[in-house]
């Protein structure tokens, strides 16, 4: 398998999966007073927003450990299917959260399931990072621990939405930053020892 | 006629077909009691999973075949075209069998319609593979009987739903797992003969 | 410019036009026989398939126009943007088909539109075809006048769409298979001389 | 990281979003006089050519900025991010206008949701290359003041479509143009200097 045609799908259903997002954001039906609407659909606004960087940072840190990957054998490709699964699901919860943070009530079964998406997404992650490691498919083994926060921070996200959806949502939130931050302070740290590359 | 063009939109097709998959959940517009809700839409769930598991697999297959060609013609591009067609349309039968599995009555019809999609796929990859073996434009001839057993099983299915939804149903999730599990299998023959590449 | 990015974006926007033509097959909303609803929708699927054939075919020609190429300068960007521009607006028409004809009143103004954007279509190519000419960019000049029959029959069938809906589709999917047929002929014409190179 | 593979993502992103813009115009719903409603349609005509154009210039724009940057490093890729992620919302305000201006009233609070994208937008790309000037990425320095006008004009749209809707839509019309143009000139300055390359 060569690896540009897996990366070109993946690529692919990253792209597709970030650009259906839009649909969260409702064109109001109103008769009047459309600016207002618009402003009242902040949450779904943010809702995007966090998707969307979510999907962004996914898709780099996917970059990350499929360069790393020496060859493809059929079972990383099922697995990186599964990942894409998980991904290609991402605008449902959503489109939930978008519609009932606005709406004002059920949000948090809307982050429940938010939370659900995501620790998929993390567990086949922690699959691909796994299997590779068995299989020794990696050229550089990856920092393992990074994963790991993933895989308790989600679930406990998804969890803590029964109690209270903003906590649950700040979660969401801060793992997007973290996981962008990470390899940025990697980086910073490589630059100071003089090495620019990743 | 350069293959990797011809590549990019079959990929392009795929990856747009399996992501517009997320629209068969449609997001429930309830007063109260979302979590119920989507409790309900289990079926959805299990539509999506499958099709967007069939879509991976075929595309896989997809790879294997054309990457086994030596040079493509007009003729073979329009069968790819009708491929690709019956790939694009997939989300329809996906869309009938999540609205009416959870709407509780006419899932036979949906089935009927989605073991036809699978019929004609599997139709059409049939035709690649006489076609390219006619003209000679394989590099290796790739075993045949394992497409024909798509060819019979899911107009098979298709029959089967008139019978019994959950019938056919089980069909279609066995040809994924048959067709994701063979190239395994393959795999790991040719593992143990020492050879690493599929 | 690099050709191969600039045919990236091209072939993702012919990718996800075709793809999105799937929703010109409408999900009936019925409480009973939705196998007698099934049905009803063919000329959905008729326009759908026309349709999808129509993007492939624009897709393999524009292909080979633009191989043929030496190098892009922004004008021919411009009219590159132009044709997709056009071509992704085909979903639109087909949307509007696909509905009309299975409601069974005003069809006429709905091929009405079809042709005019198909007209549009095949403008596009020949200002690309005749700018190209114009500043010398072909490597092989091509064979203007299969561009030219488009110039007049999709007009043709636009006007013939007052008189006559099915005569005017029936010039549709005649284009379709004309475009499709016409390089298969001068492949085999180039076989039997020879040369298995289009 | 390989520019190969941020710009296949990229490209996708562009591709998808401007051929979403379809749903823009909406297929109408009517029971008599389908061609009289169609001509009804034509401000989400113009709406959908003006962003179809809008991203098809911003895509070159931004691919002649990527193409003369020697190395990604995260940053740029967040700072890339963030512009795809303004790309990629653009069917909303387009959505918005579309119909709004159909509708014939709020188009005001529309025009402004569609400048503050743009400005968006255009606050990204500035951001992209201020960055690369400041770590020293690119290859030739660009012209730094072509991106300072829509900073400038974007801002000053929106802020006019309270006072005018007609006003801002044709600044906004202006914008596409004058970033369309504005390389053509620097094109057609180049050839009569005896290159050819832009």
């Amino acid at each position: 398998m060569r690896k540009s045609r897996a990366e070109a799908f993946s690529d692919g259903v990253f792209a597709v999966a970030a650009t259906l997002l839009v649909f969260s954001v409702q064109v109001p039906d109103v008769k009047t007073n459309l600016g207002h609407a618009l402003l009242n659909l902040w949450p779904a606004y943010a809702a995007y927003a966090i998707s969307f960087a979510t999907i962004v940072v996914i898709w780099l840190n996917h970059h990350a450990v499929m360069d790393n990957i020496k060859a493809y054998d059929r079972t990383l490709l099922y697995l990186n299917g599964f990942l894409l699964m998980t991904i290609a699901v991402i605008p449902f919860p959503t489109f939930l959260l978008a519609k009932y943070l606005v709406a004002g009530h059920d949000d948090a079964p809307a982050a429940v399931a938010y939370g659900i998406c995501m620790s998929l997404a993390s567990l086949s992650f922690t699959l691909i990072s796994l299997y590779a490691r068995w299989r020794d498919l990696f050229v550089l083994r990856p920092n393992f621990y990074v994963f790991t926060i993933g895989q308790l921070l989600y679930p406990l996200g998804t969890v803590l939405s029964l109690v209270s959806t903003r906590l649950a949502l700040a979660i969401y939130a801060a793992m997007v930053v973290y996981y962008g931050a990470y390899p940025l302070v990697y980086e910073a740290r490589a630059r100071r020892r003089g090495s620019a590359r990743l």
